[in-house]
């Protein structure tokens, strides 16, 4: 992967901070300190937002795949180019292994020239499944992939992760590989740095990094130093953004790029600029949006409804057992957000 | 005490507790308290034994399906006419959809004319693809199916685990249905006597009761106390079966009765005939060979390890991220199992 | 100690199981297993039911030590006359060191003649406030003292806890020692089989063994059977008392032999004449009652105010943070007890 | 990056950026968003590092005092002006109550003149206790206490944590008062947004902010955005200080203070002037610090063990049940500081 000849000619929006994957042959722009890293081919370098999407379904729950087309142009307009699918935003643990392939395809189609990465999470589920999902989303053009430890019976140290990394490999040897570190949810908390290392000395060639989403920023900010100039480490968080760019943390996970990708894209400009002040007061206006939502019991489904109620496109209800939060509660939610300055933006 | 109405007469192995399925539609012995109950058809009823079996695999990993008939015989030689199939012992979590229902075929086929009962687990995953294993299972004959609840997304209270029950009803309308109750796993603790009420309130015909494997007794006696005479609940924890009994508590799933089962049906014997004496010398007996699992960390790699080892099955390695033991692990197991008397059972 | 008076032709219920300290040079009466053990001065063995008191005060939250001697009576003439002072029941934790001596010494001097053990929690805090308060007890002549581990810097293994118990033998060397064994609140889940035999191993001469609040009822047993011809080990689920009876379990600290000790007494004697019906029966009776208070949000504070409603003692309010419940909630309380055949016993 | 304002011709030594108290009557340098607010006499406010400090004892485990007055020149040295004492790196936790006084009478005396600001954690023990340290220090004349919310009976929301507080108000009504946030370890796991509204709601006058030591940056920023013109959150979390500089956060309690304070006050002085490169280099030096003490298995004992090393001071060995390292394993860590740079700084 080449680094070289970031220029800021380019025709992507100005706001951008969004790193072509390599994948697409087209040249890149990136933060001084990453440049001139020897990258190899099958590796997946992103900067800037990557939006853990949500799966429209139809009010009886069936997939609504049709809606994909105009969920990647919403994306594209506020300038997010990456989405994460069946992720905890996209309710994967709620869907078919045959659904979950059903939307790897769509978003892949749909992505097509829009898109510059769609990442697929493939775990949460046994590992032949998983070895199984990874197969097809390599046989349909994803750029990434990603997985979870296994969480019924739990890996004791970062070996049997790296193990577990290995495994998937083996069924998409040539799609870059996301390992999922979300401690609160599966106990397994291992330090990434010793992922890595465990990682490094097993070999697993289409290791791309960690989507991390863990408290331990010492064990983000480590890894970041002694691995950043070869993997990367996406971070979960979206409304403590501003606690990780100054690690060097340069690509985020989240679920809030969906509706306030612009918001977010223009906290990470301004910051680079240098503009702490307006940094933080994006960062304040971000943690009002999501305050509206932690007043209403947040959740996937409360998430997923305000992305209707924001983007106009409707993601249908969540699945079992997210509660489906009735019309008068949305209005309210409306008016929190209206209050909060949701909808005449600053950025 | 007296447990005056068991029919001793039968031609069952004296030592068996065990009910038959309401499906076979033959009489039922049953504890006096229960008796005079009506059962529907669709309903569960065992007491007794029903091991939660191991999943026989090859040295690659592989499904070793052929040894199961000699693994359906073994369990008949020590009484035990119940399996519980794709659960913790069995690494359910661990096999593909497609072998899950390789393994449900199999036990079926295998265990026709033998066994009594097959349950299946077909929980764990997305409600999609277990209502899928739902459908299957019945299809192939079944006596029963069971199902944990979700643990990405959590139910937040019974009615939402009800619901739930009702969706697998939905998949599989002729088949008894267990909830399979482990907050230890699963974080979701509700009590049963709670849940039996929300199934009750909503309509499951197939829920026919309880794996109890929990620390709540109380709850446990509750729930038998107000239900007992309508639903089953199997307790989970083997080496405390002396704790249950005297809650009238009369099924058990577990895996130690793989290899021991001699043992605890000669304990639910001499418990039944007063003898606490005995039946707590047995017990004692059971807590030192689990006692030789637990200095060997125990997990369902060991104990796998250790039906290998007694049965003289060989039940291979388990899987990812399991460890297997070394032969001189295993050879030092052996022995210390031989200190312990297993070999030379009292029962 | 004192102990005179009590023998079986006293004037004390027949149903009583409980076995005289040591300490008094009479024989004992116990189950035959225990018969013949060799036991040190020192030491504490109890059977039968010890209440684990609660910590009356005035309206205003003093100390209100006047009304314990009534206290004292309403045990006795339950037939309990064993007192385990300042635990979670007598809310330890809510009350200065000044105020836990003097409870020491109003149980004391109120159950002198009347109960035949006072048992007192000097543990919750710092090693040497805790040893203080071991040698004033000491100095008062309590039967008994007893500790949690340390909690804010945690205990590594049973080695350390045996050193703790070391330390409060060497502030109390003439005291019989209990270790509170409490892992759902301390996090100190080390085995009682291991604790036992490192405090062999030290060299404890006061441990007397352990009050067992647990989950594990393999350790409870196995505990029992290695060690119960030496060292007690009261069991502190009240409402779970026919689980542990099986177990050769003999002793129990609970806070509802406070109100409903005949109903466990009366327990206790059915089950050892062997009638598990009846014994049955009268648990579930006391599950009903607990049932209430876990209705109306089970805590220190509502299980006071029940016992103030039984008793009519006044046993004043919670301290702080417990909720004090109205009136009007205590009126809904006495009519689920009613309902719920409190008033008017099997027993 | 600008943060005008700050007062750079004061007789502080530049690399400060403490605020002393109030209560010494003279002027305040403060950052610009802070200035202008009314603050009440009995108000702390402190900018920069709060050292957490050990509490040394001879080789037997006793006090030992007379250290301390070394202790605060090596304080005053590094340019760390204000220590909180009895916290968990003090092991207050492990001391009476008497010593608890006795440090706080010695550390006032020894820091007059020298120290801005003495603070003294008075919780973790009972309420009536921690009313008579906090009677105590306020008659001794601290500049602040500090407590933890009860943990054995549990506060169920904000209010009744606001309840507490008010209750050290009403034993120390002059002298400031901090919350001890620390949901890791207390379980009480309130929004301090909440716990804030709570305390103006019911009023304790002395209430003066919240020593924050969670992970839920959003909640520390949306307290500071809100509150922060009126009461202070210092940060507990050293090695991640850069990650809350950005939101506002101006003072931090934490060990490391203790002997690496110039190191973190050279952090805080660069990035006041906007070197951010610089500042993340500092950072970096100091988790590779830290990384030391957890190869070493963190804890209260080796990190006490260190500040003897470093400080040449004997802080003598860590209280039970805390492992006390071997002279071998601390010429070990001596090294692998070394190699660490630790002793040849760049600040």
């Amino acid at each position: 992967m080449q680094m070289e000849g970031h220029d800021k000619t380019s025709s992507q929006p100005v706001q951008l901070l969004l790193l072509r994957s390599q994948q697409d042959g087209k040249k890149q722009s990136c933060f001084s300190h990453l440049a001139g890293t020897f990258l190899r081919d099958i590796m997946l370098r992103i900067e800037g937002l990557i939006a853990a999407v949500f799966t429209p379904v139809k009010e009886n729950g069936d997939l609504n795949l049709d809606i994909i087309d105009q969920y990647v142009n919403h994306l594209v307009s506020q300038g997010v180019l990456n989405v994460f699918i069946c992720g905890s935003t996209g309710e994967g643990a709620s869907f078919s292994l045959a659904e979950r392939k059903q939307l790897t395809e769509k978003w892949v189609s749909a992505g097509s020239g829009k898109l510059q990465n769609v990442i697929v999470h493939v775990g949460g589920i046994s590992i032949p499944d998983s070895q199984d999902l990874a197969t097809h989303a390599e046989s349909v053009g994803v750029q990434g992939i990603s997985t979870l430890p296994t969480v019924v019976f739990k890996p004791k140290n970062a070996s049997k992760v790296a193990e577990h990394l290995k495994m998937l490999y083996d069924a998409a040897p040539k799609t870059p590989l996301l390992y999922y570190h979300l401690p609160g949810y599966t106990g397994v908390d291992i330090l990434i740095e010793d992922l890595v290392n465990a990682v490094e000395k097993l070999g697993v060639p289409t290791f791309s990094g960690v989507k991390f989403t863990g408290a331990n920023l010492k064990d983000l900010r480590r890894s970041i130093r002694l691995f950043g100039d070869k993997y990367m480490f996406p971070y979960g968080c979206d409304e403590q953004m501003l606690c990780v760019l100054p690690l060097g943390c340069r690509s985020f996970i989240g679920s809030t790029y969906n509706y306030a990708g612009r918001l977010y894209n223009k906290l990470i400009e301004v910051y680079k600029n240098g503009d702490m002040e307006m940094a933080l007061k994006l960062l304040d206006k971000s943690q009002s949006l999501v305050g509206v939502l932690f007043a209403h019991s947040f959740d996937a489904g409360i998430n997923k409804q305000v992305m209707s109620l924001v983007s106009e496109i409707d993601m249908g209800p969540p699945r079992h057992p997210i509660v489906y939060r009735s019309e008068g509660e949305m209005k309210k939610v409306r008016q929190e957000l209206e209050e909060a300055g949701f909808f005449n933006g600053i950025y």
